[in-house]
């Protein structure tokens, strides 16, 4: 498998401390995301049933994201490689986001990656936060960078899931070998101007 | 949900007989097709397996497709449903495939296809048969009747595949709002042009 330039994932970074109470936190976490959702969920109400401070969900994850991120055992890195597809406008963006995708999924986070997508297809009430996560923070995040109509924005990153979700559902859940055997560089010049329709394109 | 014309899903048709030697067959075609993959069982070994006469399986299942599909519970019907795709030329079928994967779907077929699909994500044996039958016996099936060339259809189908996948594993697995709460018939028209590209456009 060919990529063209390596991403780095590293663990998620662990700051000292009780760790306990970082667990508490992230089972706490991890119950309000299943009631609630990713955006029905607050820092506030996670450290009241964490019986901790709201600081102290602070001192070890920087925000919601992070905290969810770590919740379902995914790279904390993920915003960055969001910011680094969103940074260089709508044009080229539909390639720059099946690269950066195939980029991560073909990396050392796949396993965690194969895990998270379990999990939410598996565990129908892990199935509300993760698709919140990438339909609002992930590709929600992307249709507002190219300057899409908030309105039609909800339309277009359905179909932007659906190409994606397939992609590596084929790719890494399924392994077809028609997917699997398949360069990366390939498959971005292929699947890429998918992408680009669904993000700015005539529907 | 609104669909152009209704699909007809009836139960896997039941022939008289002993229903032990029924499920002695299916039993020994699941472990056949989970051990050796589609492509790779016979009816001759199944029928070995299952301790019975080869003229017996066709007394109960007409063929090999209609037997994998009895094992994994699928309608009976998706071999007529994939000629009725194929009848009309390689113009528009990335359309009618899209528009019939959304009937079908959207059909009282819809609770055995989640289960069937959720087998071969969560089943590793059971991956390998299903994306055999789904890339050969369906998608290769499209692609031969649109007369790609064979090598040409490897990657055509894995690319077919990866937009249905997603589609279906979106709109009726994760159940993402900006794909559930989309007529059917919206959807047919944007990503008809995605399939219809995967079959014979420039890629």
């Amino acid at each position: 498998m060919t990529t063209e330039h390596e991403v780095k994932i590293t663990k998620a970074g662990r700051r000292p401390g009780n760790q306990d109470t970082r667990g508490a936190i992230l089972s706490a976490a991890r119950s309000a995301f299943a009631a609630r959702g990713f955006a029905g969920s607050s820092l506030r109400m996670i450290a009241a049933d964490a019986g901790v401070d709201a600081a102290l969900i602070h001192h070890y994850f920087d925000s919601k994201q992070q905290l969810f991120l770590a919740t379902m055992q995914l790279p904390a890195e993920l915003p960055q490689l969001v910011e680094r597809v969103a940074a260089g406008g709508p044009a080229g963006l539909g390639e720059r986001l099946v690269r950066t995708v195939l980029e991560l999924w073909d990396s050392d986070a796949q396993p965690v990656l194969v895990g998270a997508l379990r999990t939410a297809l598996h565990e129908p009430e892990m199935a509300r936060p993760v698709r919140e996560f990438l339909t609002l923070e992930i590709l929600g995040r992307l249709l507002r960078s190219a300057q899409i109509d908030p309105e039609e924005a909800v339309r277009r990153a359905g179909l932007l899931a659906s190409q994606i979700l397939g992609l590596v559902v084929g790719r890494y859940l399924l392994r077809l070998p028609a997917l699997v055997e398949r360069p990366a560089s390939e498959l971005v010049a292929e699947v890429g101007p998918t992408l680009q329709r669904y993000v700015d394109g005539r529907l």
